[in-house]
């Protein structure tokens, strides 16, 4: 029997966990630096109870940044199979943590064999799984069913989930009043929570019921994700006045949860001007208290559906420099279909990249190793230390090899002007004939 | 007979010419506005008098940020038609320019068939041409040719022109003093100039005949792109002694080139880590007096061969975000082989959606209007109106159409529970199912 129900209690009592050991050896601090931190809430481990995890990782802003992978089966997508191999090529590329958005078939068989095959961190969105777990209308389900679904999720072993608790009818009402935004409510959680809402005239019970949701994430140290059920879904919409009357209340239930010794994450934007982002990440820490932010892009522009890896590249290179400490990957594919094997490679590698930029630029410990090794590589003109080196090999190898260069030590690109080869001629007292 | 050599001596006697009226109405600005701007130096109209321009633009930092792409033929891709093809699919996306760094074959045929078929401003590298010109070895080139390969370039009616004036005898020495980089010099033009000081002990001839350089800019209006030949061609090496070094010189030879009407942009980075980018912008205005600056990159991290126009993207947004007015393209093929034609569309994708999301963050006048139109067609989830809004039309609708969904009014991602679909229904006074 252990001696603590959560990581944060524990780290509270004094008591390095094991799997404060472990995370705290990837960032390069002591288990007591990580320890602190978790007590703080500044940081978290989203480990539940009853899931098996290779490898756990912490999560907050001085921590790496971290990366999240979106997967699960829907009426138009529901190869099961497809998905668990979605699964392994995120658990092969390093995702740190794998949510399950399921929204058809037999979503709990589906849920039980992720916690039994996965050793990333799971998260899951209950409120997208009632709908098919009671298999009712949205207006029938009711304030008790709500809660259950996420105690059956937190059974099953997931080790974060996002629950809409700031989507309440006092932010309800905030957005009808400030009605200005293109894009309304793009959440899917917050928008069916606001229909159920507005339909049933009903508070929201996670928001009602927010005492009895944190004994759920307690008894299973579930790590709770408070959705933001009002995340701008466009850059006109962005900062707005729902948006902050949403994250305050998500700063006053963040503070009931430490209360309990419950993890806490906050989500974030979303659809946001380069501009604003720096500014949201601080306004963040200050009314959610240094709990780690997890953001969905930002995208910082609306007008690339296809590229949108790219746009949510360049917004969460920005936002994890500016504090936000978890990056929810997004693919070329959002906005226009689910993503295929593909597509979860490509937005992988963009968010890595992302976490990756923005690690070098909060001079994590030890962040820019892996770019001076690449620079060495580079500067001796080591192909095979370049591919090994890359962030994806394989692709690196396969764009230079097919169209390799005549010149031994040069690439098609500049051929014998290649700089780096001139460079080392000519610091080497050689003649550079480069013609 | 034009009453005046330059745009920049046309803005200084108060004449407004018909470039800049073009140049004027893509910025939503007045020509007197824009006059001013190329008075002092703080645009630039790239337009030799011997080339048809279709559409001039202007590039500073007050306006709409401009992208360039990079082509041309070498030793390994020395495909003219290819090339060409290539310039004809920048054109289509609305590159606003277009180098020639070819390196092999009739360089000047393959030159003049730009000059004549191309309507976007034609930036080219003369020190490149240099070797394939006079067919010489580099020790071999003498101070009068380098100069006279730049003459060749404004006759054949080139826009701008890269030259890696500010590789002097002096940045060279400042160099050798504080060696600490890992990749030296990458420039090709720079390490070329180096290396060519280097074996004959000579002064580089664009810095000792700088004012002869300035008489052939100033005869055909050639637009001095001042090479900056010491960039950072690794995170490590950013924001070091040798590229300030450099800068301060470029800085100096800017007020040369102003005093004799010649416009100029600055060349920069380069690798560069995200929190060194926005101080490196602010430097390069107060060191170059405001002259626009034209940023390769930056490449946020090393580590991504294969993704470049990705870490290119996230560096150059916040650059141009910070002052930068003319971003360079950078391919996934970059440090890996030429890019072939797809490489050269998503490297011009992934640029202007830099330039874009820059254009946001620095409200440009009407640039959010994009956005906002793509919002509403997402809102009404109008797919035809979404794609004919999208960056790359075809592409939005060929991964749309992939897996096209069961919901009329909605997409694979969400289903039954497309947020937009449900909102519009609840707002509405309909019920939402979703299920």
């Amino acid at each position: 029997m252990m001696a603590y129900a959560t990581q944060m209690e524990a780290a509270r009592l004094g008591i390095v966990t094991p799997e404060m050991e472990i995370a705290a050896g990837d960032e390069h601090i002591s288990a007591e630096q990580l320890r602190a931190l978790i007590a703080e809430g500044q940081a978290v481990i989203p480990k539940n109870k009853r899931h098996q995890i290779g490898h756990p990782k912490a999560i907050g802003r001085m921590l790496s940044t971290k990366i999240n992978v979106n997967l699960g089966a829907s009426r138009d997508c529901c190869n099961i199979d497809v998905e668990l191999a979605k699964v392994q090529e995120a658990e092969r590329l390093g995702a740190d943590a794998i949510m399950d958005l399921s929204t058809f078939g037999d979503t709990r068989a589906f849920r039980r064999t992720l916690a039994a095959q996965c050793k990333a961190a799971l998260g899951s969105v209950p409120i997208y799984d009632a709908l098919v777990y009671y298999n009712k209308e949205l207006a029938e389900i009711t304030s008790d069913e709500w809660l259950e679904i996420a105690r059956i999720h937190a059974e099953d072993g997931f080790d974060f989930m996002t629950i809409h608790c700031g989507m309440n009818q006092a932010t309800a009402a905030r957005f009808m009043r400030n009605r200005n935004r293109i894009t309304n409510i793009v959440s899917r959680g917050g928008s069916l929570m606001f229909a159920w809402m507005q339909m049933t005239g009903k508070e929201n019970p996670f928001f009602e019921q927010f005492d009895e949701l944190l004994e759920i994430c307690r008894k299973y140290d579930v790590t709770l994700s408070l959705g933001d059920a009002c995340r701008p879904g466009s850059t006109h919409d962005a900062s707005d006045a729902t948006q902050v009357e949403e994250m305050i209340t998500l700063g006053e239930l963040t503070k009931r949860a430490w209360a309990r010794d419950v993890q806490v994450i906050i989500e974030g934007p979303g659809h946001m001007p380069l501009n604003q982002i720096a500014s949201n990440m601080k306004l963040q820490q200050t009314l959610c208290h240094g709990a780690p932010y997890y953001v969905l892009g930002p995208l910082v522009t609306d007008i690339a559906p296809g590229y949108d890896h790219i746009t949510s590249a360049i917004g969460g290179t920005v936002a994890a420099a500016n504090g936000a400490a978890f990056l929810c990957y997004v693919t070329p594919a959002e906005h226009l279909r689910l993503p295929n094997e593909q597509d979860v490679h490509d937005g992988i590698i963009a968010a890595k990249i992302a976490a990756h930029a923005a690690d070098l630029a909060k001079n994590i410990p030890h962040a820019s190793d892996w770019d001076d090794e690449m620079s060495k590589a580079r500067q001796e003109v080591d192909w095979e230390k370049m591919f090994s080196l890359s962030i994806d090999p394989e692709k690196a190898r396969k764009i230079h090899d097919e169209n390799p260069s005549e010149i031994k030590d040069a690439c098609t690109m500049c051929g014998e002007m290649c700089a780096m080869r001139n460079m080392n001629k000519i610091l080497n007292g050689e003649v550079v004939t480069a013609k």
